[in-house]
């Protein structure tokens, strides 16, 4: 089986001291970290050593059983590993930026079987000069320059996995952005997606926008006008979508097994179940892309960087996704649905 | 100590059936129940029987250990125990009504400490002629009629309270509803029903109304242009109020006991997390009437009532709720908070 490949995010963050304390516990056995060897290092010391480092000629090359498998990513900036912890640094964007591009290039020609990405910083980012405002745009235009891929969020924790409509814009934007080709297409990329990570025909339950789903009309026509249609559309092409469904109880009938995923039309609505019951344990997989990528669900915690105190926790919650997602041969994810629902 | 006054609800729905099975499970021993002796012989007859009903003159007269205490509402319409199961009926509607009137005039002349309601029908209501769209409505205007208080709905389970500022509307009108009174007052609502439960300090959390309670503007604006300033004029009267805070992070905060209450912008916002582990323990408790009241988190269930199939978990649940709420005097909710926070 070939490795995840794993990035080690912003040098000044918390992602190579995350990436550290999970080898030390194992989880990166079968990974190999695109990233900067004296970053690594110094991350090593953050968290108190006691793992050896190995760098390979190529990310599928063998290492020596309980070592770190490293490829060090060409052409990065130079002085990473004197960069002030905690500090954003347009040298840091600028690296985070390149172990994405090489772990992007090497996923596609075969060399892993899957991307975990750990926490970059979009000031960095920007600070480098990088057209991406993070790693979900950055991803969709390395995966195809020409026609970036509809992609959609999906958060996930072992009892529940949402995949949400829309995201980073205000509520009053996110319901304007609502229509039957958003909602239709977040269930072809989840169907799709689910089918290559080897479910056959998921079971998608589709939360409505509006208190008990729109009563009918009373409390709102977004269900009426171009959620249920988009449904209806989908259950045409063989998906197995159900709903629109009152949003207040959707949720915790998908934790007791009714649904495989549920398609949340806010942020916020699909958050608060997936974090109620921790934050630790939360995943973002990004669907649509030809490949599976995960990544923790924390940011890069300037404020306790280079402390060796980031909990790890979130990291192996998405080293594990990314090898349950990718446990079989993923297939084209755009290929058509099948009618086996 | 005085007892819960318990509405029989809808004489066509699974109320009077959840009376019973409540009762049987010892769970109305300080109850007394405002119904119709038929509805309820029919009920007990429903559920398998099984326990004596001591009809009162007084609703806080003594009964024999083990009986269900009844004190029958005057003027009720006639032929209620033979309507049908499930059906709406005016004559159902007006009874309910009337049940709901003769307990808070019990309750305001000091003859129960608390009233817990079994579920009514909205269009029975309407059939009855009852100027009042629900519960919430009526108990307002019963509570006092020349100037209805401002109430808020609570729904509560044994490790969440949450507070809704906006309910039964569109999420795109609940959004234009918000402003600085809105908030500001539901903060003061909770507050003072806090304080007159028994939390001398109670410490409020404020969710946001956009993704990160809008990223500093970024994804929305209504964080900063009224929600942070209700906040802190909230404080300035010495409530102590945090935030705006993340809506996806801010309830599993509460649920492991930073915040006694959690106040959210939209109906789904605050339900999605109180229903998440399960409807059955969720209350819904009215803030802001002079006395306490609660209700199961369910409907009439027109379609299983009658059969003794009905669960009164929820309505177990807003037994104890009142009884917990009302287990100190109640004193004025309209008192000034004080500054002990």
């Amino acid at each position: 089986m070939k490795p995840l490949l794993v990035t080690m995010g912003d040098a000044a963050g918390i992602g190579p001291e995350t990436l550290l304390l999970a080898a030390r516990q194992g989880e990166l056995q079968d990974a190999t970290v695109f990233g900067d060897l004296g970053v690594l290092q110094r991350a090593a010391a953050a968290v108190g050593g006691g793992l050896p480092l190995a760098v390979v000629a190529s990310p599928d090359d063998a290492v020596p059983p309980g070592a770190l498998r490293i490829w060090p990513v060409p052409d990065l900036p130079a002085g990473l590993a004197e960069l002030p912890w905690g500090r954003v640094d347009a040298r840091a964007g600028a690296a985070a930026a390149r172990c994405i591009e090489a772990a992007v290039a090497a996923v596609q020609v075969g060399q892993g079987r899957a991307i975990v990405t750990a926490p970059i910083h979009k000031e960095a980012l920007a600070a480098a000069g990088v057209p991406y405002p993070g790693h979900t745009e950055m991803l969709q235009a390395l995966a195809n320059p020409a026609a970036p891929p509809p992609v959609r969020m999906m958060l996930a924790n072992p009892e529940l996995r949402v995949v949400l409509v829309t995201i980073h814009v205000s509520l009053r934007r996110a319901i304007e952005a609502l229509d039957f080709d958003a909602v239709l297409s977040t269930l072809r990329i989840a169907h799709q997606a689910a089918r290559a990570w080897g479910q056959p025909a998921p079971r998608i339950a589709v939360a409505g926008l509006n208190p008990h789903a729109g009563e009918g009309g009373l409390f709102g026509d977004e269900e009426i006008r171009f959620i249920a249609p988009a449904v209806q559309a989908a259950r045409a092409e063989g998906i197995d979508a159900q709903g629109p469904l009152a949003p207040d109880t959707v949720f915790m009938r998908a934790r007791r097994g009714a649904f495989d995923l549920v398609v949340a039309m806010t942020h916020d609505h699909g958050l608060i179940p997936v974090k109620y019951l921790g934050v630790e344990e939360g995943v973002n997989v990004t669907l649509g892309l030809p490949f599976v990528r995960t990544s923790p669900d924390h940011g890069t915690a300037f404020d306790i960087a280079g402390r060796g105190r980031a909990d790890p926790a979130s990291l192996v919650a998405a080293l594990r996704m990314a090898r349950r997602l990718s446990d079989r041969p993923a297939g084209p994810q755009a290929a058509a649905p099948s009618d086996d629902s």
